[in-house]
């Protein structure tokens, strides 16, 4: 197959971050949106990615009060203070982490269209760093299109 | 977009959708099928899409008893009745809402062979609106590929 | 990026399994390696999907406790024992393990940089079957890229 001239193209960055773990929760649509712009690409998929596996990606709704409240909820799901098999193998502490981010799932897609993200005006793509201590986290960040 | 000649092209469409909220399922893959045929597109990547903080994407075996199950299911993992700090921002009572919908997570993405999705007989793709009114939704439906 | 002579192409492949149901969990990442290289795609997007609505896919540190750990957290959020209102329609006794897959869903998306996927090291990609029997599964692994 002959790629054409302004055939699809793949952008591929990485986002940098410090997280404080415990839930931490950080938006990363603007810094997303600028590698878009850069990346030259108006329709498409835009691949969220992070690399371990004691974090996720979804979207919500950047408030105070909804993080807090995706804090207390996934405590309750998976409580720092239950008992995780995990521990027998790496006594780390960080088995409710694991599971977690397990259920969230590191990868999110999202459309491009016109050069932007098809996202909703209150609707954020959030990394949540689920580990028990501060980490530095590279989200990929992948483009594809035209 | 134009297709360029033999290359890998990306269409994207709307599924408008009236839903009642509180788990209201809607099965979309007749729709999206028929927006994949009109594509031309064979082989690659069907993304869906919903905007918005209070709806998600999955998959389902659609029939009436597994739908009231996901929705005592969601009842019970975050209730409608409980305490959400997003209250205090907001005050429109749909906390439990947000919280299931960044669970759930708004994008699904289905690979695409022979012009078909390789979804399973008994395998729908479902909007779940986990709103507390009636909403009108746009799924975002894009397909990549040759 | 350079596009290289021949424009993006995307591969489809099938991984069969033997999976024993119950939570039952497959690392599946060396069979996907396998796979990658074997397309020669070095930069774009991996797509796995499992049909079906009784399995999962998501990311783990593939290790004995952390597997005992996920089974654990699958058995409290929907237990076997509960009351299904599928089972009033199929009489099957599997109403737990479609819940469980439509909260886990069946996709996942990994990029790939460099012909590999862009894993942590303790990250692995499963299926996880939450059928209540043993079944044969082939989950589509699908890369589009150049």
């Amino acid at each position: 197959m002959k790629a054409p001239a302004g055939g699809v193209t793949v952008k591929t960055y990485e986002i940098p971050l410090k997280t404080r773990g415990f839930c931490d929760t950080h938006d990363i649509t603007p810094l997303a949106q600028a590698r878009l712009s850069e990346s030259g690409i108006r329709e498409g998929q835009a691949l969220f990615f992070v690399a371990g596996s004691t974090a996720g990606l979804t979207t919500v709704e950047y408030e105070p009060g909804l993080l807090k409240d995706l804090q207390e909820f996934f405590e309750k799901l998976a409580p720092q203070g239950g008992n995780y098999h995990h521990e027998e193998t790496w006594h780390d502490g960080n088995g409710f982490s694991h599971v977690r981010a397990s259920l969230l799932k590191p990868s999110l897609n999202v459309p491009v269209a016109g050069g932007r993200f098809t996202l909703g005006t209150w609707q954020q793509v959030v990394l949540v760093d689920f580990d028990n201590r501060p980490r530095t986290r590279n989200v990929i960040f992948q483009v594809m299109g035209l």
